[in-house]
C-alpha cells in the first residue's frame, strides 16, 4: 500500500473579477498546510491559465504571476510532501486537455485505492503525467461510460476510496468535493456575490468572506452562473473527521468540522494536565504547534506558563552547516532555550505529538543544558502506532517509536525524566464526545483504519 | 539632522576554518534584526572576498555562495532599513580599497555627525559610493595624520559621534569596535579556538559558542594572529544602553547589557500590571513581540494568558491585495483573531510600544470584531514621544503619535476602551535601576539625547 | 488542418557514462533547429531524470542540470515554434508513466492527422498533458491491443501519418524512428563504442563521433545491451525528404541525405546564376543564410562577392524599442548596411526563400538608404506557394505572398528593381537529380501534398 | 605597469525622453566591444539612475530595468575583460557621490600612470571601491585645487595619460571626453534634437541617428540645456589611433577615424594577397573576424572565396565537456569544417591576427582533418611582438608568440604549410597612409609606446 502523504490546503473562488488574487490570499492563510510548491488556476471564461512553482505563496506569486492568471473563477493548491517526489512534476493544480475540455484540479488528501486503479488504468493504456493520486480521478472521470460531465464525475468519484477534498476548474463551472468519510476539511464561505472555498476558516478571514457552511462530507457542490447545486453520489458511510487537524495541522484561529480549533487545542492540555499532573514549576510549550495546549495545561494545573524556547521564524528550507561541526543543527536553528526561565526549575515541556522521537530527545537535552532540573514531556494526543493512509505526514510504522516501544522506553529514549500521554479517552472528551460515539478516524492510534482499499 | 535607521544584526568569527559558514549561522540567528539585505566578507590570508545580497539570510547564502568565501576569518550584517534607500548600495559590508589595503567594514547603529563630517570629506575631495553612515568611518581612518592603521583608527573613531558597533577586517585581523555610550550591543565568545563577535549572544548559542564577555562600551578589540588586544581610544562619558533592546529589538533568549532579556521583558509586564491594573477576563499580547510581557502581566494580575492574535509566520515582503479591496490587509495578513478566545471578553491587549497607532487601532477592532466587550490596551514602554538617532526605526517627531497627542487623545484615536503605557520610573525599576542611577538612553521617551551632534 | 510547426532538433547516446552531457553537446551543435525550449532526459538503469526549459542550450545546461541527468543513455531536443503555444507545457522530452513504464519522447516534425487520433483518444477517455502532436503517439502505443512495448510501438507507428524523426529512451532501450517518406533527417554515429543519433552531422562532428549512415526511412532502430535491431514497420511509401533542409535548414557543414548540404546549396546559387543572370556591380548575400548561395551565384555569375550587409549575432530574443518609435526595429537590430560596398553600385542580394515579403522589403530598402543605385533581389528557392505541414515553418497560405501574388507583383511590392526566384527545374537539378525523378516533397512550392491525413 | 584590458563599448544620449531606452539599443549595437557586462545610468532632472549587471544586454535590459532608468539624459557601457576581475564592482558605469554631486561615469581605454595616482590618491588618503582605471580620475576631479566642476575637470584631465574615451553624466549635463593622442574612437550624432555619442557609427545607425563627427582627439565636449561647449584641455600631441580597430574590434559597417573600416580591412587582404600570393584552390576565413580581409585576398588572388568553416553562434560563456574527453572543445564548439570545401584543395586562410598560436594550431589541424591537401595561413596584420597598454586584449609579453618566435617557428608551431603576414608599410599602405605619415600607434607591432607612464 503506497502512500505519499498529501496534507496540503486547497482554495477556489468563483464570480470575482480578481479571482486568482483572492486565491492567493487564501493560500497565504493556509501556508502552514504546505510549503513545498503552490500554483493557481484560473478560468477567464475561454480557457484555464495556471502558474505554478516550487516554493511558498509569497515567493512564488507577485503581480506579475497574477497578471497571467485572469478571469473570475480561480482554484489554488499549496503541497506538503515528505517524500522523495518533492517535484515540479507533482505540484498542483494538475492541468489536463480531454474530452471534457479543460480541467484543473486541487487535491487535499490521499486515495488508498490509488495504486489499484493505477495499474488497472495503465493496463488499459491510460498515460500519466505524474506519480500523484489526483491524476487517477481525471482518468476515472474521462473514462467512465456517459458522455457527460456530471454523471462522468460521479462514476469516477464512486470509485476513489480515501482522504479528498477536491477543488476542480472548468468551462464556466468551479467544483467542490469532499470524500463520503469527511476526512479533510473544506468550508464555504462568501464575500459579497461571490463564493470561495478553502480547507480551513482562516483563509476566510483573511479576505473577509463569511463563513457559510462545511461542504458537508460526499456533497459534490458546483459552482456556475447557473447558481449552486449539491448533490451526493456516495453510498452513506460513518463519517470520520480526522482529529489530528485539531491536535496540530489546522491554524488554532479556524473553524474546523463546525468547532473551534483553539478551543479543543486548549482543552486537550487541560485534560492532559488533569490525566498526568506531576510536580513541577512552569510549564513551557514546544512552539509555536504546542503553544495554545500549554495554556490549556498551565489553567488546569495552575502551574505558570512560560516561554522556555524561543522559535526562529526565519529558517529556510535548507541550513549550510560547517563541515566539521560536532553537532546536528536541525533543531538548533529553530529553537533556543531561554536561561532564564529554565535554570534550576522543574519543567513540563507541552508537544502536540513524537513521531520519531529525535526531536523531543534533541528538545529534552538542549532544556537540559540550559539548566532544567527536571523536564518532564507531555504530549498533548494519544501515542501514534500506526501509519496514516489519509493524509497526514506519518512515516511508515517501523519509523513510529510508538509502534514499538512502550512509553516508558520512549520516556528512555528521548532522556526525559518522565513522559505522558494524553489518552483516547481523555482526546475524545476534550473534543466534547465520547469513546462510543464520535465522528473521528483514530487509525493513527488504533490501527483501526476506517476504510479499507 | 539625517536619520537612516541602522536596525542591523553583526557578527565576525576569527580563527576558524570554516569562518564564513559560522557567521552565515550567526546572521541566521540575528534575522530578526534585519531582513532587508545580508553580506559577508571573508579574508582567506590574501585577500577579502565577499557576498551581498537583497533578502533573507536563508535565501542568499546556501554552498555555491558559501564556497566564494573562503578564509578564516569573516564578518556579516543583516541589514534593516526602512528609508527609501533600499538597495544594494547600502548594503554592508562595506568594501573599500585604500592605503591600508583592503578592509570590509560592518556597522550597527548610526551617527548623529555623519552628515557633517561627510560634508566637509567631500569638500575635501572624498568621493562616496553609498549614502551610509558607515562609509565615513573608512574615509576619517583614510585621512587621518598618520602612517599606520592602529593610530589612523583611533583618529577616526575619536571624530564619530552617536551609536556604532562595529567589526572590520582586513590583512590578519579583526576588529571589533562599540561606541563609548555602549548603545548598541556586541558580545564575544569562543567556540574552543575561535573568536566570535555578534550583537546578541543568541548567535552564539546556535553555534554552540561560550559567552565570554561583552565587548565594553568605549573598546576596540583587535583579534589576530597575535592573539587579543584591547584598547580605549575615547574619552570617558557615561553609558547609555539603548533600553528598547530590552524591550522590543533583541530576542527574548538572548543575554544583552550583561542581563537576560526574558526577565527584564516579563518585568516589564508585571510591573505594567501593577501600574495599571483593569478589570478584565483575559490578557493576550499582540505576537510575537508582546508575548513575554504580556505572560508578566497575566502572572502579576492573575488573570489568564490566552493567545487571542494568531500570528501568520509566512508573511513575505509584498503583497498583492485586490485592486477594488475595500480595507488594507496590512495588519490582517499578519495577525487573526480567535473568536473563541475574545467572543464576550473584556479583554487586555499587551504591545511593546506605540509609533504611528494606525496598527494599534487596527489590532483593537480586529479584537472588538472577534467579539471582545472591551478592549484594554496596555504598553510594556512609555509614550515615545521623541524620534532616535542612533538607530531605532522611529519615524520623524511629527509621525510620532504621542509626540503631539495625549495619552487619552491616543486611546480614543485607536478606539480602545483604555490605554494604559508603563511609566518611565516603572520601566526603569523593572530593570533593576533607579530613575537616578542608571545606564540606559531614553531620549525617545524624554528628548535628553546623550550625545549631540 | 491543425499546424504546429515543430521544427526542431533531436539528438540521442546511448552506451556512455556521461551520455547527457554528449547530448547537451549535440543539441548545442543544433541550436540553429530551435531557439525556444531545451530538454534533455536520461536513463540511469533505475528511472528517467529530466530537466527541460525554456531558452538556449547554453543558458539551460551547466554543471548543475547536467549532474541532475545521470545514466548511459540519454534522448535531448530543442524546441522551434511559432505558433502561441510558447510554453514549457509543450517543450521536450515528453515524459510519461503507463504500462509499459517510464517513457521518455523526443520529436521532429509533425503529424498531419494529430488532431483527428486526439479527438479519437478523448472520445476514449485519454487524458492529454499537452498540445503537442508528440503526445498521441504515446497514447496510440498505451492503447495498441498488445502486451508488449514492441508490437505496441509497431501499432501505433502505424496510424501516424505526417513528419516524424523520433528518438525514445525507456527501460534499458533507446529507440529511433523515422517516417516511412524519410521527411525529416536522422544520423546514426559511433563514438568509440556508443551510439549518438542526431538530427544532423554537425552534431556527430562535434563530440568527434563518426557518421555511419542515416536512419532509413520507415526504419525503426533499437539499441539496447542486446545491441543494434532494425525493423520496418511501415507499407513502403515513395520517399519525400524536404528540400527545404538544404535551402535553409540544415548547417551548410551538414550531410543531410546523404549529401554535403553546403555543396548543394551553393549549386543553388549557380544554378539561380545561369536562369537570371543580369547587370550587376556586386553580389551580396543576406547574412548568414544566403551566404553560400550567394557564393555560387558570385562564382557562376563572375560578379565580386561582397558583405553589404553585417549581421548583429547578438540578438535576443526581444528587443524593447522606444515608443514613440517612427520605425520598427526588426530587421535593423539584426542587419546593418555598408555603405562602402553598396554606395553607387548596382547590387544583386540573394536570400534563401520570400515569405511574408515584409522582411525584403526592409532589406531592399536598407540597401537603398545605403547609396544603392539598384537592388535586384534573387532567391535561391522557387516562390512558397503552399503552406507545409510536415514541420517547416511556413505561415497559412493567405500570409505565403506567393499564394496570391505574381513574381511581378512581389517584386514591386518589396520594391526591388527585379526579383527572380530559382526554378522547380533549376533547383532539382542543382540537387542532382531531374523533375521526373527525384526524392523530394515539394508541396510547398507545387501544392502537391504527399501525405494526406 | 599593471594592465586591465578594457575593450569597451559606450554610448550616450541627451536630450530625448527615452535616453535610456535609445543608449540600450546603442550598446546593443556594440554588443561585439564587450560581452562581460554592461551598465545604464540615466538623469531624471533630480538623480541618477542606475543598473548594471554581468551578462549581455539582450539579457541585462527589459522592460522592468529600462523603467528603473527614466529621464532625458543616459550613458552606458559594454564591458569587456579577460583579467581576472571579471566581477561586478568593475561592471561600468562607475557612481559616485562628491562635492559635485552625483556622477556616472563610463571609460573605454586604460590608463598607463593609473596605478601610480592611486598608489598617490591613497597615500593621500583616498579610497577605492573598485580596482578599475577609471576611479582615480573622479578621484583628480574631487581633489583638483578649485570649486567648479570645469576647472577640476580640466586638472584631472591633464593628469592622466593612456587611452580614454570617457562619457559622464551629472546634474543636467552630458560630458565626451577622448584622449589627446585619439587612441580609442568616439563619435557624435544627432536624433531629431537629441544627442548621441558612441564609440562607433554602427550605433547611430541602429537609432537612425545622423553622424555628425568623431568627438575629437583632446577634446572634451559638454551638452547641457546651454547647449554644446568644446574645449581642449591637453597640451598639443601627436595623434595615434589604434590601428587594431581597423585590423579587428571595431564592426565592419563602422566609419571609425574618419574612414569606414569594411574598406581598410578589405584592403588588407588585397595587400596580404599582393605581399604574400600562393599557389592555391581556394581562400577561406576564419568567420567572423577574417571574412572581410578574405574577401580582399580572394579578390586580388583571383582566388575563389569559400566558407570552409561554419561558425555556430550559439555559443555561450561556459561550455560543459565530458570529463573523459580526450580533446579539448575550445575551437571545435565555435567553428567546424566543411568537408566539400576542403577536401583535397589547397587552402590559404585568413585569419586577423595570431595571439598564443594555439587557437591557430586547432585551425590548422581542423581544417587538415577535413581534408585539405595544404594549409597556408595569412595574417592581415604585422606580428603582435608587444603587449599593449591602452585597452586592447593583448595578453603579457611572454605569451606574445611572435615576441619570442620567427614567423618561420610560429609556422611550424601552428602545423601550417606556409604562414605570411601583412607588412607593417603594407598595412598602412592598404590604409592610405605611408610609414613616414601616418595617424596610428603601432606599438604592439613595434614596441615604440607612444605615451609613457
Amino acid at each position: 500500500m503506497h502512500m505519499i502523504n498529501e496534507k496540503c490546503g486547497i482554495a477556489a473562488v468563483y464570480g470575482h473579477k480578481e479571482a486568482a488574487n483572492l486565491v492567493y490570499l487564501c493560500l497565504y492563510a493556509l501556508q502552514h498546510r504546505g510549503q513545498e510548491s503552490a500554483g493557481i488556476a484560473s478560468w477567464d471564461g475561454k480557457e484555464i491559465h495556471m502558474v505554478k512553482r516550487m516554493g511558498l505563496v509569497a515567493d512564488i506569486f507577485n503581480k506579475e504571476t497574477l497578471r497571467k492568471l485572469p478571469g473570475f473563477a480561480a482554484i489554488g493548491h499549496n503541497r506538503y510532501s515528505t517524500t522523495g517526489e518533492s517535484t515540479l512534476k507533482n505540484a498542483q493544480p494538475l492541468f489536463v486537455n480531454f474530452k471534457y475540455g479543460e480541467l484543473a484540479i486541487a487535491h487535499n488528501g490521499n486515495l488508498v485505492n490509488a495504486q489499484n486503479i493505477r495499474n488497472r488504468l495503465e493496463s488499459e493504456g491510460a498515460i500519466f503525467q505524474s506519480t500523484m493520486d489526483t491524476e487517477v480521478i481525471v482518468h476515472l472521470i474521462s473514462r467512465a461510460p456517459y458522455d457527460n460531465f456530471k454523471d462522468s464525475l460521479n462514476h469516477a468519484l464512486r470509485q476513489i476510496k480515501g482522504a479528498f477534498s477536491l477543488v476542480m476548474l472548468r468551462k464556466d463551472e468551479l467544483i467542490a468535493v469532499r470524500d463520503p468519510w469527511g476526512i479533510r476539511p473544506l468550508v464555504l464561505g462568501m464575500l459579497k456575490d461571490s463564493y470561495v472555498i478553502a480547507s480551513e476558516t482562516c483563509a476566510l478571514d483573511l479576505i473577509d468572506a463569511t463563513y457559510v457552511r462545511d461542504i458537508k462530507p460526499g456533497e459534490v457542490l458546483s459552482i456556475s452562473s447557473k447558481g449552486l447545486e449539491s448533490w451526493y453520489p456516495f453510498e452513506e458511510v460513518k463519517q470520520h473527521h480526522c482529529i489530528f487537524e485539531y491536535i496540530y495541522f489546522a491554524r488554532p484561529d479556524s473553524v474546523v468540522f463546525g468547532k473551534e480549533v483553539y478551543g479543543i487545542r486548549f482543552n486537550f492540555g487541560r485534560m492532559l494536565a488533569r490525566e498526568s499532573s506531576c510536580d513541577a514549576d512552569t510549564v513551557i510549550p514546544v512552539p509555536d504547534s504546542g503553544i495554545v495546549a500549554a495554556l490549556g495545561y498551565a489553567k488546569e494545573s495552575g502551574l505558570p506558563f512560560e516561554l522556555g524556547l524561543i522559535r526562529n521564524h526565519y529558517v529556510g528550507r535548507t541550513f549550510i552547516e560547517p563541515k566539521d561541526s560536532v553537532r546536528h543543527f536541525g533543531v538548533r536553528v529553530k529553537l533556543n532555550p531561554v536561561k532564564e526561565v529554565l535554570a534550576g526549575k522543574k519543567v513540563v515541556v507541552i508537544d502536540d505529538s513524537i513521531v520519531r522521537g529525535t526531536t523531543s530527545m534533541k528538545i529534552v537535552k538542549m532544556i537540559r543544558s540550559a539548566g532544567a532540573r527536571e523536564v518532564h514531556m507531555k504530549i498533548s494526543s494519544p501515542p501514534i502506532t500506526h501509519s496514516c493512509f489519509y493524509g497526514i505526514d506519518t512515516p511508515t510504522r517501523r519509523e513510529l517509536i510508538a509502534s514499538s516501544h512502550s512509553v516508558e522506553e520512549i520516556c528512555k529514549y528521548i532522556t526525559a525524566d518522565s513522559l505522558q500521554y494524553l489518552s483516547i479517552e481523555g482526546m475524545l472528551e476534550a473534543a466534547g464526545y465520547s469513546v462510543e460515539d464520535h465522528p473521528f478516524c483514530l487509525a493513527c492510534f488504533t490501527g483501526n483504519y476506517p476504510i479499507k482499499a
